[in-house]
């Protein structure tokens, strides 16, 4: 991971692409601090993103934990590519309790063909930040 | 798999925590046939469920790929339990384009301690159904 | 999968690659039936190929599986291919007990750039065979 | 992970089950540093472990990193409990090319019905480490 700093163009990018993201915008999501290969994305706990006992939904969780670690992908991406999921696997190490999700990214391995990722979740409550889950996933360049 | 049929208060059980997943009401998701390790589930594409090119974000798709494969594994449990995700596998074959996904979750192998299963999710697109993900995954009763 | 029958150079082509997995011999696996998309390898449950209760190590279970979904994804890849796995998820489902492993590798999803396979590991106990294993997995032509 | 260093029988439980794994001997492992939480194994790559190019084949890869992160989760059980891995993901990041694999498991999440684990492999050649193996999984107490 030679490169030290993102260009504003190549923040652009992000920004651009996760604002077309309609779901984030369903989730209340925001982008938070943008690195090379490291992408932090949060969102409230909302009334509409739950699961039977009114803890975060799975599916909260891991498209926050997803989207964090598609972004920590493209930010190492050559100009003009975009990035998709290939494949991703969640481990939920606890209920998704609080008010907010804190997803961040980061690229474990980069490459031409194929980028490895990992994403680690925190559920926020009372100010303290809970590790709640653990994304390991594959990205390619489309 | 020994059971042949659910009774009405096993299938009331699934209906009541769908019902009360808040997440599934936001994407307008939709219990479908449920049978005993064999859950469907269905949701339109909604303006709001996409990524950046349109199609269904990948968090719908695992979102409903794991309720209905949680729902399977339930439908097998003993009166009383619910369900939880522990670890979940997707692979995304396809963009998932089109109006609607059709989730089938199934039971692989029943346990006492843990049950896994897998789930196909398809994308419908003017009356044709494409397999756009695979899910693998535990789940554990609690 | 259009493809009906494998040509004898594309057989051979499985069969060199099989023979040149050294690791292969000392499991003492041989390849059963190959078809388009689909590899058989078995495998006795050795001496030297057990975890701490006597019953196959979950490293044999993984190894065949993983040996059976690349060579169905390379039975599918065009001439002067060779494949490699970019990903492998194992779900161990019961003990392995018995006296031979089982394993059967398959396409789910075929593609130019990346295969998505599965496999299934069945032990073998006195000519009854039972699940084991469960794979599910990424192959890449290189 | 509130245990701070293992007792000297603690220690014998891990070395007493990784001695009767007969595949370890057959590739060769050793254990190597046992702290809590956090397990190494080495092996040779043998001329019986490779794959069809020479170089480990991933079911050494695997073996090593799933043993090395069932151990780790051993470490951090009660006494008399034993370990099984429910469900591996490995990704494969680099050829493991070299004269011998290093893999250090860790336990990501104790817990007493489940233990999230992850383990990284490197390949040493030349005295230069480099990693070539993420896993991420699920144990569960025997």
């Amino acid at each position: 991971m030679e490169k030290k700093i993102l260009s504003s163009s190549e923040i652009d990018r992000i920004r651009t692409s996760f604002a077309a993201q309609s779901l984030m915008r369903t989730f209340g999501a925001e982008l938070g601090e943008i690195a090379p290969g490291r992408v932090e994305i949060t969102a409230p706990i909302l009334p509409g993103s739950r699961q039977q006992h009114g803890f975060a939904h799975a599916g909260l969780t891991f498209s926050l934990g997803d989207s964090a670690a598609g972004y920590a992908a493209l930010s190492m991406m050559p100009e003009g590519a975009e990035v998709m999921s290939v494949e991703v696997k969640i481990n939920l190490l606890a209920p998704a309790k609080g008010s907010r999700l804190i997803a961040i990214g980061k690229v474990v391995k980069p490459g031409r063909r194929l980028v490895v990722v990992s994403a680690e979740v925190f559920a926020e409550e009372a100010g303290t930040r809970k590790l709640v889950a653990l994304l390991q996933g594959t990205m390619i360049p489309v």
